[in-house]
């Protein structure tokens, strides 16, 4: 697996991918999943892939090289949105190429990928790409893409990132996601590859390869880690009881506050203390339907 | 989906369950994932489930009702051991009766349940099992297990859960992930069931049905995300570029801090400005390998 996130904001785009490989837990390799389609004043375009790394790099290649009979190609297309499309194709040709013969081995044509970028005169665009070739674009509402292993990291993503945040801030909450990921999952893996594109830039200003080295992201690792230590104690516990402050689990809630037990059947006529029985003869004749799964 | 977690702390149990059910989107129910066998001052098991809402309840129902000819249920096992596997049993009865006809209508037997509890005379105990009726224990190392959409909730959990926990601070935690979980999946939802057992309790104590009024959930879900932003902003913001400070993204690495970039094919023959063709050619020269992708 791997992970990858980019964000579109007000300011510009981050980009964010692993390097880790696998093909089960005993074959793991590195391979950066970043390439940068630039011109320098003209045009800078990012791609993320996820998923099968022969499709990924197949797909990339094909992209890079393709030009068409009329001379259209990445480096040429007019708008981010023909070159994304070109991402499309990229995508249905290697499926036309390798996806059935996959299929003979067992193996399922498997990628993801994010695209953005700006070319000349537009504005920063990014693109969510499906295995089918089809694709998304990121909006102010959803100003963020995940790809690969995206759920551990997306909740961090969720509480803090707007159109409007910074493109530091951006890069911090993709490092803090990242990091969130790293934790929890073998299958992603540092180095990593940061981009933060400031619109119109129009060349790659700000790209960082993060090892285990990197003092920043060990600072983020390390602060975050206990930043939330301390944030966790701070909160208050939970109270019980009838007596207790509002503040507790059982307070402002008209529900029961019995959990769904279940019966003892009477085949069994087991002689508890008399509590016991009296508790379970009340939950059995309880009308609430809180036993009603039964 | 669902979403539970469970927890074996040096104190005692935590389990937490919601109870959204839904297939697709637009059929969404209610039902309770969590189900109590409790003979008071004797034996507290508690079962959570997740997979296929037909499933889970024939399984529990299943647990509940049956008495073996020699007499063994649930609710007379010797030990946890016995207890959990019965519920490894009563996986692979419901198994025998409906998977046929289930992958009949191409749907595939799909269930999780963790189970824990305390017999009298006996440690507290906590379970995972799987559909085909087996089961793994928590331990020191791994003490607690999640089933359903356990994703987005684990990096809280791997950051704060240790044998040494409070209970309290288990219920925190276990809200925490929940919380997490229910912003980032719209197949996770309330009410909450919430159960602290305290070693030797041998009977429900602490118990609560959370639901949208509940004051501690909504302390909880307001403040951890109010927190979370504030160290968030405090994190320093990186640094770019190689006069910058050690803290920086660019910072103590030996690597090249170049993307990978893709090639512009020859035939295209693009006029950049001299910089830009200088830039690409110095790659496509570079050794180094961060281009051997292509």
């Amino acid at each position: 697996m791997t992970y990858c996130v980019a964000m579109r904001l007000d300011e510009g785009l981050v980009f964010l991918s692993d390097s880790r490989t696998n093909a089960g837990v005993d074959q793991i390799g590195t391979f950066r999943k970043m390439v940068v389609f630039e011109r320098p004043g003209e045009r800078v375009m990012v791609l993320l892939s996820a998923g099968n790394l022969a499709v990924s790099q197949a797909i990339r290649e094909s992209l890079a090289e393709r030009v068409g009979v009329d001379g259209t190609s990445i480096w040429t297309a007019p708008t981010i949105y023909d070159a994304v499309r070109m991402v499309g194709d990229a995508v249905r040709e290697v499926r036309e190429r390798d996806a059935e013969a996959m299929a003979n081995s067992g193996i399922e044509f498997n990628v993801s990928l994010i695209f953005g970028g700006q070319i000349r005169g537009e504005a920063c665009r990014l693109f969510m790409i499906y295995a089918a070739g089809n694709f998304i674009e990121a909006s102010a509402e959803s100003p963020y893409f995940q790809i690969g292993e995206s759920k551990y990291g997306k909740p961090v993503l969720d509480r803090m990132i707007r159109p409007e945040s910074t493109l530091d801030d951006g890069a911090k909450c993709a490092l803090v996601s990242m990091d969130s990921t790293l934790r929890s999952n073998i299958s992603v893996g540092l180095p990593l590859d940061l981009m933060c594109y400031e619109v119109n830039a129009l060349r790659v200003t700000r790209f960082a390869v993060i090892d285990t080295r990197n003092r920043y992201f060990q600072m983020i690792h390390d602060t975050w880690g206990a930043r939330l230590k301390q944030v966790f104690s701070d909160l208050p516990d939970p109270t019980w009881g009838k007596a207790a402050a509002q503040a507790s689990p059982t307070s402002n809630s008209a529900q029961t506050h019995e959990p769904v037990r279940a019966r003892i059947p009477k085949v069994l006529a087991i002689n508890d203390p008399p509590e016991a029985a009296g508790l379970i003869q009340s939950l059995a004749e309880n009308p609430t339907g809180s036993s009603q799964l039964y």
